[in-house]
């Protein structure tokens, strides 16, 4: 694709300074517009070395109102990235609806060497695409030749020779090489909804000139779509039929019970456990992952403290999760967890997780049909992507049955120092108990992989399910430590 | 101080479990409470390595609910906090209104080190206890022979070994050096405002209710004093005589412009030397911060674009300001421009700055008089404190006079893609002009300091404005890395 591409177009069109006079002032005109209707862009450049990334990316910015856009130099990785699983870095600078992010290199830089699959690309830009983003992305190409000349002119500069390093020499040599493997991106990963544009940028006026008309191309078709509310077809899994989905929760055995001699006595022993292997796992840089979900009342909070109780507080944080923010709202839904993931040696432990999407949300109408069924791909993916990264998930649902917790809310009424944990929106869910069932059912089965199973806890009895939460993870820490070792 | 305390106390108390029983209970009421009435609370924890600052730190958190704090391990410091100012990674870190938010080491590493004065120390933690911040700040104190015996038993045990190093040792064999120095840091420190707590750490059971009673106390008191409506008294600098006052802006000379001829040339040369400047503080890694103020319709934008024509975007910002979101308005003022100070190499580019305190905020009555006359010291506090941390920071007021304003004003309500710049608020706070110049001649006066002055721009003429506000930045940046070479 980038191969017969004939990179030495010119712009010769004899009203360029009209052209460019007229996109500059339609971006400024675009960008306001997408502002007001909530669409967020990504742009995304990368190119052969010494291409002119960084002059196309200055000139592109320039009639932009610097409110709405950020640019980010990606190139370089640095600790905290690297301590964390590797697309966190992209995640968290993703735009907010309305605003417009533009990358100097990006996750393309994963799948050149191997760290993402193609196909792991195309899922992480649809699921942003699916959510209204417009996403463009350019490849500068320029000749060997050329390519040439431009380091030699940065390597005579004074101010800009520190520039030019050897690996860059190198690229030139095996320009070819690199021709190649340039050519296989743009093909693995050209899709309908995030397209690549090559921009042949042997002359700056026309590569300018090419880069500002796409970007207005797109966001006039995406405005335009917006405005019609036209949502994007798109993939949507078929309902499970009854007989699957039915009996996940109904077999669980809730008359699971423990003495509280036993149940001190296997706590000792686990919590020493556990704060040994949360050491180790410290030590040896392993991110830990514990999300908790279940009934309202179902007991995530006192089995997360016998967790913490035991830990060293400096390597762990305890993330609630409630509705989201109005800067949450903004992003997509997975990005408040993405800010949140833990670094390598820590634990982060989620009460109440981004399964929200499959249930509060599907139950309350917040996301629709097609939101929260395309949510069940979008989550396994991104589990597989931290579990291949090292992380150890672990996913709990704390089941109690009706009486259980009928039981439970009133104990919570009748003791002074927790009556503030019951609210009437804990009432409101309970009426909603069969729809819970239902969705609950839906997201075990289509969520149970096997990169990260859901753990269902028999939770009627306080000891028997802190219990079984803490074996759980103990016994995950040690495999996942044996097989470091 | 410290060199006075028997480190040796005991929990003697015979109802100790009960105590800790009701402590708990409080501390999770009192949390509830700072977050309704919105105090932000700083706990924070230094002491001799191995007094059992984690152990505390988890105990003390149990009761709290996850949803309202936070803990930082702030030992380490990462290649991203090394590129910024010194105080940076702390205040990113302060607390919003509501929340406790607890450090496990803080800016006293800096004090210890000389990063940091005992002056600077004061008048950073005065900032916000001014604000209405509760800020508690203990100091774990052991004895030499229990320092070492701990150290052993770490040492022994296999999942704790790795984090005994030689200096711990040779912390404990220069014991006797480091008592010395601690006293004289905590002597140094103790202000009303935010005194320490020493905490005689040989006895855990002895330190921890010390520790929460500690806590309940100084809560207890902010809730008090809070519902009371009572008002810190503190500081506020006596208004300027009208003599001093008047006559910063009178004597600007605003006849001064520019052919455009001569502008052309002249940007042509300085936009190139900016280029070059850009490149070699990127090199050198010189954070520059260009600080814009100026009158609505003052020429800001066009002097900002007209920098950063000629620089490479991955090495600059422009943070536009504008009334602060929620999660800003939670926080401290100066937090969210903090949060937008550039690392080392590179350039903020601030379209208004955290003079609105002492502009909009104080004309519109957003701040107290209390709170934006305590602004001058706060604001000159922060800038010497990045200018000494080897920023450059430039400060622009683009000048111009009303018949100027009203002028462009027209102009921007006749030229279609120029009407959304011009909004009824720019109109409404035309009608302060005459507030708005008393508020700019106190500010230029109280904050035009040796570290970071105040360049005033006549800017009736857009073109003269533009090629000063360019010089000043070029020569500034020459001077900067001239110290440098």
């Amino acid at each position: 694709m980038l191969k017969q591409i004939n990179l030495k177009k010119k712009a010769e069109w004899q009203d360029y300074d009209d052209r460019m006079a007229h996109l500059r002032i339609q971006m400024g005109e675009l960008q306001r517009k997408c502002k007001e209707l909530g669409i967020p862009v990504t742009i995304v450049f990368e190119g052969f070395e010494a291409a002119g990334k960084g002059t196309m990316i200055n000139k592109m910015i320039q009639p932009l109102d610097p409110r709405g856009f950020q640019v980010y130099t990606m190139e370089k990785e640095y600790e905290e990235d690297m301590r964390h699983p590797y697309l966190w870095r992209y995640h968290i600078k993703m735009p907010a609806r309305g605003r417009i992010h533009i990358f100097d290199h990006s996750w393309y830089q994963g799948l050149g060497d191997g760290r993402l699959t193609p196909e792991e690309v195309r899922l992480y830009e649809k699921q942003f695409t699916d959510d209204g983003m417009v996403l463009i992305k350019f490849f500068l190409g320029i000749t060997k030749k050329e390519q040439k000349k431009r380091l030699e002119a940065l390597d005579k500069d004074k101010s800009t020779s520190w520039r030019v390093t050897r690996k860059d020499w190198e690229k030139n040599k095996d320009y070819d090489m690199w021709m190649e493997r340039f050519d296989k991106m743009i093909v693995q990963t050209d899709t309908p909804n995030a397209p690549w544009t090559i921009i042949e940028a042997m002359d700056k006026k026309y590569a300018i000139c090419k880069i500002m008309t796409t970007v207005a191309g797109c966001l006039v078709d995406a405005i335009g779509r917006k405005e019609k509310g036209a949502v994007r077809t798109e993939y949507a899994e078929p309902p499970l039929t009854d007989d699957l989905l039915s009996g996940v929760l109904q077999g669980v055995d809730l008359s699971l019970d423990l003495e509280p001699e036993e149940y001190k006595e296997r706590k000792k022993v686990l919590q020493k456990k556990l704060g040994i292997l949360h050491n180790e796992m410290y030590l040896k840089r392993v991110p830990v992952i514990l999300a908790f979900e279940g009934w309202d009342a179902g007991g995530k909070g006192g089995a997360i403290k016998r967790i913490t109780q035991s830990i060293d507080p400096r390597g762990y944080e305890v993330v609630p999760v409630a509705s989201p923010n109005d800067i949450e709202k903004a992003h997509h839904y997975l990005w408040r967890f993405w800010e949140r993931f833990p670094k390598d040696g820590h634990m982060a432990i989620f009460d109440r997780t981004w399964y929200g999407r499959v249930l509060v949300e599907r139950i309350e109408g917040f996301a629709t049909e097609q939101e929260w069924r395309r949510a069940y791909a979008e989550i396994n993916n991104m589990e597989a992507h931290l579990v291949n990264s090292g992380a150890v998930v672990l996913k709990f649902w704390m089941h109690i049955d009706k009486e259980e917790q009928a039981e439970r809310f009133r104990q919570r009424q009748e003791t002074p120092e927790k009556q503030w944990k019951i609210t009437d929106e804990d009432w409101r869910n309970r009426e909603k108990w069969e729809e819970y069932e239902k969705a609950v059912d839906e997201m075990i089965v289509r969520t149970s992989t096997k990169e990260a199973p859901w753990h269902i806890i028999e939770a009627n009895s306080k000891l028997h399910a802190r219990i079984r939460v803490m074996e759980i993870v103990v016994d995950a820490l040690e495999k996942a430590l044996k097989k470091i070792k």
